[in-house]
């Protein structure tokens, strides 16, 4: 794709590459604020044009006119399943195994409860330090429920395979780590774990819509992934969780809402899960989150998918290779894989200010986000995503390390939530 | 407010009557379509006018225009705690002991796993048969995960404080029926329990905004409730859930997810849970979806709580009343308490043919809803139903009887939902 030398690009080749790229006509089904360049796909992906017009649809005419009966007469019901299985399209699974649903905590909850019952002579959930928090947290949340029946421990990544033994139960990891993009490659750890006795649970956040996923290629028996970062499903959108075939008649969630059920409208005081996927359902599902979720999804279905990926990954290895010739002894380490394969579609710099100089960025219209304790991470979506961006958000790094921008106060000042 | 007897009542008495209602202008804030008697808001409340345009504003200029930045220009990160604490207004909660989370279900879950947590000598889970299913059935659930440490017991509702002994952990009650709308006694319960070193646990689901609650006088431990009936936040709408303040500090969510650790932006690899009610949030929150709960939330607020506790009373009352003066002898049976003060706001008349019948009902415009196995539901909700509603509605229904409109093969069909 990039047909020039770092070196030697210019802006205008990467302008001319955006007027060729294959994808350039869902660039504009977004929404993106002037003068920005938006980086930050990896914690909130962009908005669709359509999704307004859609939720607007669902509120005022089903919800407002149809009232009730929108859960028939527009299938408010079977949504979870229906985008589901567009989901599925883009994981490599098959249709009846996701299902959209809660948040990936939760459903990471419920699979890893899922997984250890599959698995009752064995003790250990298997994972790793640096995972993204959030999975380690719910980890510890379930084996402090387990009173102590289920541990958790945690190996470096090189050391994942080696200790898959035979009292791992199931093995945790994000597919695409969150903050360094590292890629785990997930038909060896899988193959591995069932050598072993064990399950694999893949985490998609960082994955799904970014880079090659094929779930029912490497055997995977669980998956959850969040549907607000290259899915574009909105903040706080409804996440997935993925089921293989082969597990859906024996396993079963610990949530057992009434959604769940296999037949929640007779009302009967006792719970018979339903036959399929459906059965990790648990209570009513968002219909405004699961709306702006789909807009999302049908968009990214609408790349092809050999496209998407070429391009996301054309765009960070410009990225990389703009910052090691433009920004070289600027105090900048790259905290990513330098081989793009090996990496998701968000680079990761490291830098001793990391947060003063995504500030400094952030106000000059350079949108990436900062992870503790130093990291900067850029995402590139390719649905939206430009070659011209990858030249600007460098440019600009460029001059707020060369003139020291970010050594402001109001920089240094961290908030909550970056 | 009924200032005349149901046989002498004429439609212009009742008509003059939601002339006067001081809660008229409430019901301008709601978009109703025309024609239709909607009698479902125990199932799902109406749409309010401003809900749309919210959603547009908060879809199209927040996440649109201010992406990942909103989470804190827009306090997106606050909103579960802003939200709850308007919740806790209507439901005689305290700052800071309300938030809004997840779905019912996974609320409940989370607080029979915490409550079980405060009393690990006691085993038992009790309820009563008929309570609403979902909750038996995430009570199932739990006790499945437990290894059959916790049971579940059910007894009648008469039976329920007879039956609250030392081996009872928390009693799991819904404070107004699903079915039958009959109201238990929060206070009392709750006092017997405490008598017994038990828990009380509420379901507010068909009460708050319905009937008067009050959590904090009642001395409730926790309570759940769902935010798409008639707080009418919208189909499958955020649920919330109250911990009382004297049990933050000691107790936990099973569910450990980032956005209910103390600090889950520092990105550490180690669970440490939110000093407050914040430790029971889980996953990123729904944005859209707390948007159009917040709106319902506000119009809720809106109303003066006498008055709207009043109005509800006097539109189920006249229901029923009318029911009885006009539709004797035609099969239809109270399955609700008498009383208007022992029932919450919507009344359950048995039939045996009660599936046809309300589908008759809804063909004409008056739609209310069908519980199996003979039940039909009307909804009286304060803040947009009418005294001419009512009217209307048994109107209809004597006509359906009186000329056994609902006696056609297509009425007679179940769907999945109704």
């Amino acid at each position: 794709m990039i047909r020039h030398r770092p070196a030697s690009v210019t802006l205008a080749d990467l302008e001319a590459l955006d007027r060729d790229d294959p994808l350039r006509t869902l660039r504009d089904a977004f929404m993106l604020p002037d003068g920005v360049v938006y980086l930050d796909g990896v914690s909130l992906g962009a908005l669709p044009r359509e999704t307004p017009t859609r939720l607007h649809e669902v509120a005022a005419r089903q919800w407002g006119q149809d009232l009730i009966r929108s859960w028939t007469v527009h299938d408010w019901i079977g949504a979870p399943q229906r985008v589901g299985d567009k989901i599925a399209r883009l994981i490599g699974a098959g249709r009846g195994e996701v299902v959209v649903s809660d948040s990936t905590s939760v459903n990471l909850f419920k699979l890893l409860a899922a997984a250890c019952r599959l698995r009752p002579d064995r003790s250990l959930i298997l994972s790793e330090p640096g995972n993204f928090p959030n999975d380690l947290y719910v980890a510890q949340g379930f084996q402090g429920l387990s009173d102590g029946r289920i541990g958790l421990r945690l190996v470096s990544a090189d050391q994942i395979e080696a200790a898959i033994d035979e009292h791992v139960a199931v093995v945790l990891l994000t597919h695409v780590h969150y903050k360094s993009a590292a890629v785990h490659d997930m038909a060896r750890i899988t193959a591995r774990a069932h050598a072993q006795g064990a399950l694999a649970l893949w985490d998609l956040s960082h994955s799904a819509g970014a880079v090659p996923v094929n779930l029912n290629a490497a055997q995977a028996d669980f998956a959850v992934g969040c549907g607000y970062k290259y899915l574009n499903g909105g903040p706080g959108a409804p996440a997935y969780l993925f089921v293989a075939q082969r597990h859906q008649a024996t396993t079963a969630s610990p949530i057992t809402g009434w959604l769940g059920h296999a037949r929640p409208f007779d009302f009967i005081d006792d719970y018979t899960p339903a036959p399929g996927i459906g059965r990790f359902l648990a209570g009513s599902h968002p219909i405004l989150g699961i709306t702006a979720l789909e807009v999302g999804v049908d968009l990214m279905l609408r790349a092809d998918p050999q496209c998407r990926v070429d391009k996301s990954r054309a765009l960070s290895e410009l990225f990389v290779a703009l910052v090691e010739s433009r920004c070289a002894g600027q105090g900048l380490e790259l905290a990513s894989p330098r081989s793009p394969e090996a990496r998701g579609c968000h680079v990761a710099l490291r830098h001793a200010q990391a947060y003063a100089v995504m500030q400094a960025l952030i106000v000059r219209g350079v949108i990436g986000d900062f992870r503790a304790p130093d990291a900067m991470r850029f995402g590139f979506a390719p649905l939206y995503n430009r070659y011209a961006d990858s030249w600007h958000a460098v440019e600009t790094l460029r001059d707020v390390l060369h003139t020291a921008a970010w050594d402001r106060p109001e920089f240094k000042q961290r908030q909550a939530v970056t």
